[in-house]
């Protein structure tokens, strides 16, 4: 052991090897994610993390990759014995090439640093989600990270051009490709893009970049239905072509809860409705038009919405996103919260919710059940409010859920989050057995001493 | 040999298993594609191509898929003994669902008849390449194909939404999803896009649709200079965001020569500018804002470009089209033409051709040299107009070429052809040895006899 702490502190430095306490201590408690790995090793280059790679390989060590630790899959859980690396020093934006339109940065830049560095230039990544001030670059590429820009921008895969990668035993694949077309043999960045840090470690990455909207209308609308919204998505759609940044769905309960225990006290639309959405739309010239306000004011003609708030001001803006991003207030109102993230034809999300919501209640009435989620893209959030006694006997909730999302031919079991160690065992309820035999196939060709993050996805 | 010929028989029918004259009669004389392969089968499902597979692999037969046969760099190139599998067959759209904005088609279905399915709906597919009325679905996918639209839709990888696939010992893997989010576990169909035939035989598709503009505008410019061009396409992309469709340069000679030489007499700018450009945008709402005429009249009164000529009818729009697509007229100069397909960062476009115009000169002066293609992602195609003798010893020429594209440390070899034999002893150029070992260890574990198309990539 001392000889093995002498060889990492001679690559990363003294005091970037930690152990015990300075390790443990940094569980955020998501989900139940553990952290028992005893050792964390913090280096500042990729060629620091290869030598560190070929390190843990010759000792056999299982190696965990920790970002922003804001995943909710337990996808960074660790044993004793393994070794952590912290991408955490790693967080340099290493160019911004507006003529390009490419970002690089290293794997531990926070997202919304890299966000503020396009945004010196006038421009915007793709990849956006709520935990933005948290989650780093290597943390959403390993996840393939979606959120709240998808209908706009794609997943994280879409928006990704190239990465620097280490193997499993320690050979460095420079591949931070620049370019928008690259057919020189397989697309090999692919491999580790939502492979959850089983088969390689992600030190780099080439990001696209596009011009920021010069403005943003933000609405805030309630309607009777899913099949109502679902319509009014339609329309968006096409009058609006890819002005149409976010569709964010909210149901009744969540809007109600959400809105019900804020500290701020903010509920833009007061009535009471079936279900609310918050719809953006970004202009790329001065021209001005409020389009998003002419869609809106004949949707509510038609009624096919019931109600709309169009943000006046930036703060505005924010009180409103704060109702989907913000799911704090409805944590409090139960022990614990079991958190889900499915995914469905648009045609298929009304029909699962009311099953969903039927075979609930028919178990556990009165269960609060809150539904929310990025409804353009088809994948809703679901949180259980679950007592301290349920959540650790937690299977007949998720057994639940699954068996309803099983329902549909065209389901996922997950749409943004990943599988991590919380979903393999359900992952058959998405992908048949050969492709599972093909995932692990795959593992074993990358990693075939399962070094890197075993356990997770299969 | 009969006993195999009669289990090929009971899968797919007599009549669809073919040999000698009318397996080499095929042959469409692209590049150097040898087509020596004697014998071929017709397999008109996914389940008889897994048969045929299984056949295939008990027999210890190369396998080698045959598409539209527009490949230009022998990527279907097949030897005695191996056996051709055809889709052409497998002809059938399967599903056009609006709703969902998806249509599913089997891997042999041509991309022009995939196109007018979703067109029947007010839809589009996002990948258009001018072979659209012979290649199919399963070798755009093969070869990742790029296009005419890719700087608004994105590359064939970023349209497809799920894929069937047959692997070498014949397991079907059904991944035919719909949902624009999955990430329940690995996202397997990215290893056969751009694989070119080598990990597994593609049977079926999904693809995303997008609403289809409801006008087009096209337009001919010239510019004394590429950086000039860089500029505009700049400033189009501020002014225009997503409505921009297509930006595609070509250089004098190649207008020149096309123009020239077209049976049309079709030239719609008469002067002579050292490069020219089609500059296409899409309008998806009835406003009828003529955005691409504004823009390109400021860019004249700037003094950014010196001619621009607006198609004033969907005849002119095609005329204009076919001096970048059809590339028979500068064929006609030559004995032979060796193409190219290579890509860089916008910057590094003008400083490419200028050296490369003066390698060439310096070596052989007066050497045709036709210089377009998809300026707006950084990628050029180029003709070198060759001798029957030349050509049969052409790599002189390569090497110089490809001595050019290694000068720069972002670009690579194919932007969007692919490699299959054509390419493979230059890969080095474009990638490294830790990535060409790493694709040999995918072949390895995907296909551990080199059952499928072996000997294309590395």
């Amino acid at each position: 052991v001392q000889q093995l702490l002498s060889s990492l502190a001679e690559i990363v430095g003294e005091k970037n090897v930690l152990s015990g306490d300075a390790v443990t201590g940094r569980n955020p408690g998501w989900c139940r994610t553990s952290l028992d790995a005893g050792l964390m090793v913090r280096p500042a280059s990729t060629s620091e993390v290869s030598r560190v790679a070929a390190v843990a390989h010759a000792n056999d060590l299982v190696v965990v990759p920790h970002g922003g630790m804001t995943g909710l899959v337990q996808g960074t859980s660790s044993q004793a014995n393994n070794l952590i690396v912290s991408f955490e020093r790693m967080n340099q934006v290493t160019r911004v090439d507006p003529a390009q339109g490419v970002l690089i940065a290293q794997a531990g830049v926070r997202l919304q640093d890299a966000h503020d560095a396009a945004a010196e230039h006038g421009l915007t990544l793709g990849v956006d989600i709520p935990s933005r001030g948290s989650c780093t670059i290597g943390g959403i590429i390993s996840t393939n990270a979606g959120g709240v820009r998808v209908i706009r921008y794609g997943m994280t895969r879409e928006n990704v051009l190239g990465l620097d990668v280490v193997l499993a035993d320690g050979t460095v694949l420079e591949a931070s490709n620049t370019l928008m077309k690259n057919n020189a043999g397989f697309d090999l960045k692919q491999l580790f893009i939502g492979s959850e840090g089983t088969l390689g470690l992600v030190t780099q990455a080439v990001f696209k970049l596009f011009p920021k909207p010069v403005d943003e209308s933000t609405a805030l609308v309630a309607a009777s239905s899913v099949s109502d919204l679902v319509k009014l998505l339609t329309r968006v759609r096409r009058e609006m072509g890819s002005k149409l940044l976010s569709f964010e769905g909210m149901w009744h309960d969540y809007y109600w809860g959400v809105t019900e225990h804020a500290t701020t006290g903010n509920r833009p639309i007061a009535e009471e409705y079936p279900i609310y959405a918050i719809i953006e739309a970004g202009e790329w010239t001065d021209s001005r038009e409020t389009q998003l306000e002419q869609v809106l004011s004949a949707a509510l003609e038609d009624g096919l919405i019931l109600d709309a708030v169009l943000a006046s001001s930036l703060a505005e803006r924010r009180a409103i996103w704060l109702i989907r991003e913000d799911t704090d207030p409805v944590s409090q109102l139960t022990d614990r919260m079991l958190s889900f993230d499915v995914g469905f034809e648009l045609r298929d999300i009304e029909p699962f919710v009311e099953g969903l919501s039927r075979a609930m209640s028919q178990r556990w009435p009165d269960k609060p059940l809150y539904v929310f989620g990025h409804m353009g893209d088809g994948n809703l959030h679901i949180i259980l409010g679950l007592s301290n006694e349920e959540y650790a006997n937690q299977k007949p909730f998720t057994d639940v859920i699954y068996g309803e999302v099983g329902r549909y031919a065209n389901s996922t079991i997950s749409a943004e989050h990943g599988i991590g160690l919380e979903k393999r065992a359900y992952l058959h309820y998405s992908r048949s057995e050969e492709q599972r035999l093909l995932m692990q196939r795959l593992m074993l060709a990358l990693d075939p001493t399962s070094m890197l993050n075993p356990g997770k996805i299969v």
